[in-house]
């Protein structure tokens, strides 16, 4: 039944859906239809190891945060990072190991809190790209900017809540619990790891490592996360069955399977959008090209169909 | 150099001292001060396996829910809980992996997300006992009660704010996570697990578990994961040196080393009051009781004289 490790990268709307506010009973709705569908590619065989984003929920609890800044201080936003790890993990592990049980499965699940290292000269850090948190009017948007120097950017111009915060998205270079990681999962538990792209953290002279003002791509950090765990196939599921050609256009083409060199060579044309399937696909190219067998984008209903090649797009060496 | 595994119940004051807001910095020069005592323990041959209460920490994420309700969904208080359990455990991991690598201690370190089954029958349903949360009025109080069904007892007679609400403390039974917990220590992790006395569960007619909206005592559950992890010795770290018998009369006189069916006579005759040496007592005697070789009692400074039988509180069997 042995079949290979498959990191899966989940996407927000596996937990908050975009129209819906994010109540605990909502999310665990919704996370009761994705681990559903893990229950069954697990049955099949397959050993997982999971990721999964944050941006929803730390969108929640930023605005918590500053809300009741006045009463009780806000954390740091790598902190509120390490608080949706806690959240996000209990939610799947409470109910996929529910759905295990029930099919008869002995597999333990857990999650364990992970940071990830970033280089303290990313170019991120002068250029920040990533914006977080909650809309602010332009004169919130000022006094942020002059009394706790965030920098500010205009998302929605003409809006009358526009200004967001903007946040260095710098590359991950390597998990530090990466051998706890690999322990956990190598004695058969499912781990849930490196949620939200993990708690960024940078190395100090003095070896110690210092939290960042800084949100790492969930999908770069799921390669991260799979070479650590020497996984065969990296499956980034979204809210599409396949990535698209000429997206937007009326010469719109699913991809469906692809070698490296190819998909490389869309990517570098700029085929795929910065803030959306980009860095999705760059995370697959640089699976593959570290030595994966392949790597999957898909969307939820259609992971194990992807898995059986009958859908999806899928990078092949 | 093996000298046995040691549960260590690390108490709220190691991480957020009552006089402080709770700012991520003040909390990490704390947790600072907490670890470097650990790394002590450390060095000297001792396995440990960690625990931690969130009290205040759970206490200001509850205002910030409450604070910003109008805006933004409050979590449940278990994912409360559940997100305390990333925010100090990652405070804890960081700072610790730090002074054992700076010690050349090559040993991972990873909190585990956890759950800890109680009964739906718990008395303490029926008659909560533990105060979380904030201080309200006695108006915000009634108010609460018709919209949200809470109950909420008057703590500070005659104060302005004097009203908190009431959740109930049931016992805790089984960890979820046991297998995934034993398997990473068994690998050579240091793990940090159920902090805050674990995530509260029930278990369901289907066999799924349930968040239910209740605290568990930390120290209660700190004897439950010492069992899990089989250790030898329970130690509960609080802000005393002793446990003292004829506590806040003339004739209080600290306890040393005591046989635990002597401890237990104390305890029976209410010589610890029942919301603060109380369940840490009781948790020890259970401890000694259940097999484990000792549990002692002390603060952080003491810990290792303790350890090695030169002060602190010892129970033996």
């Amino acid at each position: 039944m042995e079949k290979g490790t498959i990191l899966i990268a989940l996407g927000g709307n596996a937990i908050k859906q975009a129209d819906q506010h994010g109540t605990t009973e909502e999310q665990l709705l919704n996370v009761d239809i994705t681990v559903q569908q893990l229950t069954g590619i697990i049955e099949q065989g397959y050993r997982i190891v999971l990721t999964h984003g944050n941006g929803p929920q730390a969108g929640n609890l930023l605005i918590q945060q500053e809300e009741a800044a006045s009463i009780v201080p806000p954390q740091e936003l790598y902190v509120c990072g390490a608080m949706t790890q806690g959240q996000i993990g209990w939610m799947i592990q409470n109910r996929l190991g529910y759905y295990l049980r029930k099919k008869g499965i002995s597999m333990p699940v857990a999650s364990i809190i992970t940071q990830v290292v970033v280089d303290a000269h990313d170019p991120d850090f002068a250029n920040p790209s990533k914006p977080v948190g909650p809309f602010y009017t332009k004169e919130q948007a000022g006094k942020l900017k002059n009394e706790k120097g965030y920098l500010l950017q205009e998302v929605k111009p003409g809006s009358p809540r526009g200004w967001r915060r903007l946040v260095p998205s710098p590359e991950p270079k390597e998990i530090i619990e990466q051998q706890a990681i690999k322990a956990l999962a190598d004695s058969g538990t499912l781990v849930i790891a490196s949620g939200g792209g993990g708690i960024p953290v940078r190395r100090n002279g003095d070896g110690s490592f210092s939290g960042v003002q800084a949100v790492i791509d969930k999908d770069k950090a799921a390669f991260i996360l799979a070479q650590t765990v020497q996984a065969d196939t990296l499956m980034i599921l979204t809210d599409v069955e396949h990535v698209f050609l000429n997206y937007n256009t009326d010469k719109k083409k699913p991809i469906h399977t692809i070698r490296v060199q190819d998909m490389q060579r869309y990517y570098d044309d700029g085929q795929f959008m910065n803030g959306s399937m980009g860095p999705k696909v760059l995370a697959c190219l640089r699976f593959v090209q570290w030595g994966g067998s392949r790597a999957i984008i898909t969307s939820l209903d259609n992971a194990l169909g992807a898995l059986e090649g009958k859908t999806g797009t899928t990078i092949v060496p």
